[in-house]
């Protein structure tokens, strides 16, 4: 199937005088999911990860994906049609470079422009160039004009996010979205992203799964604002809570609205990094548009104080859940038939339980042994397992709840740990720890950071091939830019408010996998400031236990052992009012001081 | 007289229609010290830090500068003329913010192309257009058209750097340099650097303070390299030793070249972070040059076997003077008399009892009190003052030698120091010790590095306001790059044979400087070799032992302690060949295991 879909693509680059396409896995709103009708890379591969890109030529086919999908995709993919290209090892290409290597001057790579961003395109082009190599952008998505039983645009209805929740109005919003636009001296911007059209409009969705957004994209001008979405999804509540200030527009409009603003000799900003390379075609006219990050994403990123107090909230809910599953796990594993699939079903039953949940935050995991160390790896009936009263589970689960989001991971040892094991773990834990209790100065960003968590793995030549933390949202995306904790982070200051994953593990191949992740929010330091400026520290808003019997205390310093003892006095302080007496005493129990 | 030059730039200036007009520090090879024919910046300010921009309008004038010399530009400017921007202070606006607020729509802002690079012409360029603000590149230097007695471009001879020295014949560098832009599809590539010229050809030169190299660019093609300097300059043997391989021109003759491989459809390759704005308007043809990193300042920073034997023995060669410094300054200061600029004296004639010396690498810094708190103080008649037998003196120095560079900082007690000084001491120590026993692995950057040595002090609110670590050259500039330890590094990896130095400090204004400087050598950690790849760790080349009587031991860890006794011993060991008995009887107490 996948041979003749490769077939098929082959045809229509010869008859379009293309060497090379590319299928990226993202959408015209660069998301990390996408609905159905936009899963094309999916559908040419049959590589079913949410990152990794497909290219094809007139004789190969690759797909390029990171550390967190090398093992997946080597299951997915027919090795008889793919090669599998692991970014992140030394010796492999990133797909540029390749196809700079087996192109020749005078050959051409095509791709649809709506999925490729801007930063991405030059940066390919570049690339290209130098080979005499060209890029050309191709309206007409190739792979569309195969897949015949593609689903259609998603119809789900939109909602709004009251301001009871989202702790700020529309029109706050827009007039500081404004307000930036003014300084920067940009006549309108356009908000491509879908968790950014969301946060502006304090409206959310069901389009895709895990994230609370809806298909559409925003535009910014200085007086007005267009929000530009299917009108059958939108009801009179929505248009009412938003009628003077924003105009509704159909999803198709975008282009004439750029082209209007084109011809009104408009300054457009766009960011680079999420607008699509077919925004940007549209908006070459008299005056280049300007580049920057966008207003809407850092304004977003820092968090008001009632999504601060819904983060909280939220977080105290999800670690009961967490603890009733916890405990659950502990006294069900030795009856025998639990497995990594009714284990993840039990423990998304148990967030359900709560009347604020409205989803889980991605598709929980739960990596017994082996499967632990497959960084992402997701319960699946083809490779289910049972657990047994013996070695590590991983488990990386969270809620979307109307008030936040969570995402916390817990390994837990079902059985005696292996002295390695919990040498491991404690070489994770002291990096969480570290991490933790860190304070640092004003405009520090995450990138300084993430060696903070790795040290005490580095010391002994290990490490984990994924970053340390990304940003989190507020009943929005799971990950959120601009911040995050990571080599690769792009630099922003790590602002009071905003909230990261403290997430560092260890992956032994094969036999099991250990991580301890937990969100911590950004929060200034009162008492520290001084002539360097205000000191800002996290707090850890995940309250679940981490598994003491895994720590080799010996291997604490005084210090981080007082961090994980008053952790869990917290842990217990928070939790109880939530919890029956079952699961208080098993919880006395798990946070007892070490 | 300052003002009067001021007066007459406004004339030109307004004669030209410009309203702004931009005075950087650097020269046309974007050096860091610039021969006296280039000190644009001094002439027209009166200020004589080797970083700073002036820029005066029609009203105003003023000059921005870092950190390292807020407190000398304040000494040097006149008040009444300039206004001072202390670039790192949160509320200061660097200049082309100022210029894009002080300025309006139609306004034009003029600077000499020769003296601003491709990449902060950009920026620049970025800033002003949202304001309708013009940059203009006017070529004739407004400054020099005023500057009556400018001293004439340096005429001092050229000379060689023997491949026993150097390590590798300029044949090999040249073809190294070619398989390069073979790759990336480059015909011809500028090398604008002095250090890079000097590297690339085996030559150094004088026209410098502390810098060992000479005015000239270099040019590379797929077959040939031409260097570009003042035929008077270049002596029989330096043609003999280059002849067949390089053809000399003068060095007006470079804009010629650049037109003629333009002519030629060549494809040029530029780095725009030091390659002129001049370089890129003449490239201004049908092919848009290619821009990337040098790959001249990337093989210039690895050093090869010689080079890093000659740095280590260059380093214990300076160590020995650092110690008979330290043993005439702990004798000779209770005796009195002993003040900042004899010290300093003292230690450049000790160093300068080498064969191998030739000159020291910047001035020496000897800085008592509160002038050691003056980051880049400088010893003056006009500030010299006594060093008594208490307090703290800072001593930062180094050395250009034969077959190296060096560069260390010690703090020293001269009296018994206060608990305050002890424990800022002793928390600046564990931040240069963190860095200097890290490992991490193959790709890491010292921008991931740079908080490591900052921690400790993060802890109580404190920092410093400098980076980490610059790159160090051999026999070549002591700052050179492309890496760095510091939260703004450009995130180039740090590979075995790069040099950095490990300086983290802690300032009390008015009181007392605290820096503990090494320079360390990236090696490779043969027995770490695991499946997260190759492993790293630094090799302190450094060997000056650190103050033990400023050390707070009980704030230090096992390891840490350890790390300090097995450096002293290591210094005892690699020293003791080269000193007297007196000065060893003095070592062995500096050394003794804590």
């Amino acid at each position: 199937m996948i041979t003749e879909r490769i077939a098929g693509l082959r045809e229509l680059m010869a008859s379009r005088g293309i060497d090379a396409y590319i299928v990226p896995s993202s959408d015209p709103h660069q998301s990390e999911y996408v609905p159905a009708c936009w899963k094309r890379r999916q559908w040419i591969s049959g590589f079913t990860g949410s990152a990794g890109t497909v290219v094809v030529t007139r004789q190969e086919a690759g797909l390029w994906t990171d550390g967190r999908y090398h093992v997946q995709a080597a299951q997915e993919l027919d090795p008889g049609v793919y090669s599998l290209f692991r970014v992140g090892l030394s010796e492999v290409q990133d797909f540029p470079d390749w196809l700079a290597r087996v192109l020749g001057a005078g050959d051409a790579v095509g791709v649809d422009p709506k999925v490729i961003s801007v930063e991405e395109a030059r940066r390919l082009t570049e690339k290209l160039e130098g080979k005499g190599i060209a890029l050309r952008f191709v309206e007409e998505n190739l792979v569309d004009l195969l897949w015949e039983d593609r689903p259609s645009m998603p119809a789900d209805p939109v909602f709004a996010q009251p301001e009871a929740l989202a702790g700020e109005s529309v029109a706050s919003k827009l007039s500081r979205v404004q307000e930036e636009m003014v300084k920067e001296g940009a006549d309108a911007h356009v908000v491509p992203t879908l968790d950014g059209v969301a946060w502006l409009f304090n409206l959310r969705g069901t389009d895709v799964p895990f994230n609370p957004v809806f298909v559409g994209y925003g535009m910014v001008t200085r007086r007005a604002a267009v929000l530009f979405v299917d009108p059958a999804k939108v009801g009179d509540p929505v248009r009412g809570a938003l009628g003077g200030m924003v105009s509704f527009q159909p999803y198709e409009r975008l282009g004439e609205y750029l082209d209007e603003g084109v011809k009104g000799g408009w300054r457009f900003w766009i960011d680079p990094r999420v607008t699509s390379q077919w925004v940007l075609e549209r908006l070459a006219g008299r005056r280049r548009p300007m580049e920057r990050p966008s207003p809407v994403i850092a304004l977003k990123a820092v968090k008001n104080d009632v999504e601060r107090r819904g983060m909280r909230a939220c977080h105290v809910r999800d670690g009961a859940a967490m603890v009733r599953f916890l405990r659950w796990l502990e006294e069900t594993v030795p009856l025998g038939g639990v497995t990594e699939c009714s284990a993840a079903a039990r423990l998304d039953a148990l967030r359900a339980e709560a009347p604020e949940f409205r989803g889980v935050s991605f598709e929980t995991i739960a990596g017994y042994q082996g499967h632990g160390a497959v960084i992402h790896y997701r319960p699946d009936p083809a490779t289910d397992c049972e657990i047994r009263p013996e070695g590590l589970l991983l488990v990386d689960s969270g809620g979307q709840y109307l008030d936040g989001t969570t995402d916390v991971t817990r390994t837990v040892a079902l059985g005696p740990a292996t002295q390695e094991q919990r040498e491991r773990f404690t070489r994770v834990l002291k990096g969480h720890i570290g991490l933790a209790r860190l304070r640092f100065p004003k405009g520090t960003t995450g990138r300084q950071l993430d060696a903070m968590a790795r040290q005490h793995l580095w010391e002994v030549g290990l490490d984990y091939r994924h970053g340390t933390g990304h940003g989190v949202g507020c009943f929005l995306n799971v990950h959120e830019g601009p911040q995050s904790i990571s080599a690769r982070d792009t630099g922003v200051a790590l602002e009071p408010g905003m909230f990261v994953s403290n997430e560092p593990g260890y992956y032994h191949e094969g036999a099991y996998g250990i991580r301890i992740e937990s969100v911590v929010m950004v929060t200034e330091e009162e008492a520290l400031k001084t002539q360097y400026g205000p000191f800002y520290a996290f707090e850890t808003v995940t309250m679940v236990p981490i598994d003491r019997r895994l720590v080799d205390e010996a291997m604490l310093s005084a210090g981080e052992r007082d961090w994980l003892n008053a952790y869990h006095a917290k842990v217990r302080e928070r939790l109880f009012p939530e919890l029956g007496a079952a699961d208080r005493m098993w919880l006395l129990g798990a946070t007892e001081p070490l």
